[in-house]
């Protein structure tokens, strides 16, 4: 009986230590950032709110996802007047996601938007997913 | 003393794979969506993004709940102009929850609201009590 | 063989249960309030959603910090149309944090500032340090 038991326990073990390294693995924080705002002002302190996040938190230990949706998706167009400072963000390795219900609406296709931009489906449903994922939220 | 051992370890995995249990018990993501400026574009706004979070994840896999507080309680009185709109929330399954801190203080009774709407103590209380509970946090 | 089992075991479940107790060890709900806009009336609606917070889930159980940054360091300023509810705050418990890199943006010195405020390195870097933490997120 003895064996059959040191089994049991040896399978719990390893099956809780498994579940606790889950949770864990990943010690990056992860941070996504929302623009749904009208106002370029709010673009810039999005931009430049991640620059700060960056330094302060070390570039290195986070991993940032700006998600424009709404309003906000004009700051990721290729003539927005924060074209220059979207594509350092980029560069920066910041994920740049447009949503593409707003770009059905507002007309938009690919063509209009700076070329560093990637897709999402919903904007909104994005930042449900990632924070459900464990992103922390920032809405500048 | 093998069989006291047996019942302590017996119990212990009972308790762990409760715990871990209560965990993941419930797998619908549940988000809960803000109102608390006075322009009625940020109302339609969260509408927008509440049907665009029900297409996107599946609106049998979500469960969403509107808090509206301060000035964003005045969406959801029955003269609003998105009135229409947030009765078709509550047929698409949304909790529209308006704040009695801010009736009271703008001398609003629920004869005034929306008759689909349901009532919270405190709008930002409830923000922060849904978001302890693992609500996800959505504002527009 | 029994009492090397025994003590491995013994062993593991005080671990386990040491860290169950970590994640419920602070039963108190924690919640990060950022201001980051120019409007005054958000000012004051920040602190509004402060008092009715601890009103709603009794000071004693909630711990409040209220992170100040972009245009919404000049709510913390000695100056600010705000600084005696300010101050009232800091009475009722409240933490009030100024963004110091915000704050050489705008050639702010601790003397201009309130003197019950205290300073973080980044705004949105301790919004995103706090909810990493467990605190939730309240933006009004």
């Amino acid at each position: 009986m003895c064996k059959i038991f040191a089994f049991v326990l040896i399978s719990f073990m390893m099956f809780a230590t498994v579940q606790a390294a889950e949770t864990t693995r990943d010690s990056k924080i992860k941070v996504v950032v929302q623009v749904s705002d009208e106002d370029p002002r709010k673009w810039n302190q999005a931009l430049g709110n991640i620059k700060n996040i960056q330094r302060d938190l070390d570039a290195s230990h986070v991993e940032i996802e700006l998600v424009a949706f709404g309003p906000g998706v004009a700051m990721l167009k290729a003539d927005a007047s924060t074209a220059a400072r979207v594509s350092e963000a980029k560069a920066d390795g910041v994920i740049l996601n447009a949503c593409q219900n707003t770009m059905a609406a507002m007309k938009l296709t690919p063509d209009d938007m700076n070329p560093v931009v990637t897709y999402v489906p919903s904007g909104a449903g994005e930042i449900v997913k990632k924070q459900h994922a464990g992103y922390t939220y920032l809405r500048p």
